[in-house]
Formats: C-alpha cells, structure tokens, sequence
C-alpha cells in the first residue's frame, strides 16, 4: 500500500455482541478513509458533490476479515487507488492494528453527474487522484 | 398509551458488547414506529417530503432505558402524538418486551419547508394526526 | 434463488445525503436475513450463540449494487446457502424491489467454538441447513 | 462546559436524505466524546469493563437539536459531569461548530457490576471523574 492511511478508533457503537466490530462497520471506516485520501491529494469530496454535482456511489464492495477489531482498538486504514478507468476508481484498503494486518476489501465506483449518469472522471480530478 | 404499535425485533447490529442494544438505536426504533403511525393514520411521511417538500425534523429527544432489550427480541413499540401545537409536535413512545415496560421516550418535532423556516403543520395533516 | 425470503423496508436512518440507502447498510440487511433463514429452516441462531456457544462469524463479504434502494421501499432479501463445507458457509443474496433486482452479494462464514477456534459444522446443524 | 472536549467530522454514513446527521449519531458522538472524557482524567473505561467487570449503561439519554451538522462538518463536542452521586452520574454535552453551539444533551449513567446490580461509584473512580 501506498502512504496514504487513516487512522481510527473502535467506537462502542460499532460493536456487537460477540465483542467485535460489527462487519458492515468496517465499509464505514472504508469510506472515512476515502474522505482522507482525497483530502491528501487536494481534493475535497463534499465540494465535488455541492459544487459540482458529482457523485461517486459504490458499485461493489469487498471486505476480508482476517482478525478482529474490538472496542478502544486504533486502528490504522491503509487506502490505494489500485485502478482508475474511464469513468470507474477502484479504491483498496488494508487495516492494520499494531503491525498486524487485520482487514483487506475494495470498493468500486462509477463517476455519475447529477441525473445519475455515469460520466467520465473529470481530468483535474484524475490528475489529482493518480498523482 | 394508543392503539398504535410497530413490532420489532432487535438485529445483531444493533448489539453492543455489553450484549444490549446500544442506546442511540433506540430512536432508530422511535423513527421506524413513528413512520408506521404515519402510515396508520393515512399518511405517507415519505410523499410528505417528495411530494409537498415539507420536513419534520427532531428538534429533541428523550430516552429512558427501564430494561435491556437483547439481540433477537421481539418488542412492541407504542406510539402516541402527546401534543400537537400550531408548528411543533410531540410523540411519546413506550416498548414493550412481552408484557414488561423496558422503554419510554419522546421526540418533538418542527414543520419546516424546503428552506428550513417553520410552518404551521397544515390542516389535511393535523386532521389525521388527531383522528 | 431458493424459497426464503426476508421483506425488509428502508429505514430513514439508513438512507444517506445521496438520498439512497447507504453501501454499509446492506450487509446489515443480509445478516437480518441469514437469521431468519435460519429460523425458516428450523434454527434459532441467538440459542446456538447462547446455549452451544457457537458462532458464525464472516470471513468475507461482498455487495454489487445495481439500482439504488430508497427510504421506505419494500424489498425482498432473498437467501441461498451456496456452499457448505466442513467448517464454512456461504451465503447468497439477491435483492429485489418489486421484480427488479437491485443488489447482489455474498457472505462467508467460518464456524467457531467459545476459544474463537474454527470447528467443523455440527451435524444436526448442517441437516437443517441443507434439508 | 469545562476544558474537555474531542473534534469530530461527520460521516458520511451519518448523514441522512434531509442531508442532516441523523438524530441518532449525536448519542453515538456522546459516547465517543465520554470515553475521551474518561481517558483524559486518567481511566480507561475499556480496562474498567474488561478488568473491574463495571459497567456504565445509560438509564437516561436527551438530545436538544438546535442547528443540524452536516457531511464532513468538523465539530466539538464538549462533556462535562454535571452529577456525581452515590452511584450514578450525569454527563452534559454541548457540540459546537465553528463557534456556534449545535446541539445540548446528556446523559445519565448508573454503575453496575457484572451481574447487573447497581453498585456505588468506586472511590479511585469518583476521584479521578472529579478531578
């Protein structure tokens, strides 16, 4: 992974009766880091959305659950953009707790506007996410 | 309380480690009965927002936890609207695990429009709010 | 896909500011699914937890979201165990609204013991599980 | 409200279609907001649980919303104990963005030991929450 990381802590919330996170919880801290990892690269994806009615909605997910995390947990979410197409990003993920890698998953995505129309990625956007 | 009651039953999300349901999904349950008590009284809340482009916001909450409510629970939510005033409403809730009292709360509302001012809650409205 | 079925309606909580329901939930909406699956086939899954201290956690999960759920659509969760080995389980959803499908996924488990010990799949489970 | 406060960023799964955080995460960010709380006086509320077997269920949660957050807001929310008694006690909140006070609420918290029986606030504790 690249050098682009997250770094989170296991809310009471997120748990669940067996004293794990709970698994749907873990695409959640997935999109935080995403939020990040456009920030690192000068990209704010809350203006792409407000200013510009881009919209980047999940096509698919992926997650592997390797070990657990558990309450109190920092966490630390390693992000890469592993392929960037026409108009579709692929964004993978890796946690790690201590020196241990605990999680790995990807998400896909399809660049829409705001009629829900898959458009191409737009070249500023491109050049800041390959960067 | 009225005659107005959604069954629900506690999802393993919903857990924490204490092997409870964690207490903000309680007003998760709050808003899913309210919806119901909509449905039940004639109106789609749902319409009300696509439709007339008016809003119900809550502007307080309150929850009392009597008894834990555990994963795989059936429970009765009962809902009763406690006051309804020229823009403001109020529902007050009561869940029910068999026939044991494990939860009071209230929600109180504003009307507001698409750009966020209050409004009085119009007459069709009120008329089957009150039924 | 099989006979079983889960019909589920979007909460407002699970919708987000895109105005559909959020990527993470719909593993929520699978695990409300496996468990009445398991009722359906004869199974309490909170008593194997409980009373044989057994548990079932994933390994693995995986969404594709085809179409958008929004907030009060009622859609059906449909379930199929795809794969049943010695210790590990998969799951398959499918879900519609109406006679659209919108969103496919999987989910795989690995049986494990109090210890956190992967076990083989109890007999008397697997019988229930495949009838 | 004292010196104790924890920043946080609104997810975008806390958000709802309104575009608002929905009313429930505020209890969420409460939670989050007290076990910095704790952590800041010197206890770690996770080695409470899992070494004393204490617990801190909430018996009473209120939230006054007074203006929404919205996505990728970055806020304050400060926490203070307003109530200490024998064996409950009472956290206020107050959650700020920029400089503008959001939200007010609290929570109140009864001790309990493993068995689920109220037990009076041990000394080390009380002396460090009121530190």
């Amino acid at each position: 992974m690249g050098d682009f990381f997250t770094e989170m802590r296991v809310r009471y919330s997120e748990t669940d009766q067996m004293a794990f996170m709970y698994y749907s919880n873990y695409l959640v801290w997935f999109e935080v880091a995403r939020t990040t990892h456009f920030r690192s690269v000068g990209l704010d994806y809350n203006k792409i959305e407000k200013e510009r009615k881009l919209y980047l909605p999940v096509v698919e997910a992926n997650c592997r659950y390797k070990a657990p995390l558990r309450y109190d947990d920092l966490a630390k979410v390693y992000t890469k953009i592993s392929d960037c197409g026409k108009s579709r990003l692929t964004f993978d993920y890796k946690i790690y707790l201590n020196e241990k890698l605990t999680t790995t998953g990807f998400t896909r995505h399809a660049f829409i506007n705001e009629k829900g129309k898959p458009i191409p990625i737009p070249e500023d956007i491109r050049t800041h996410l390959l960067q």
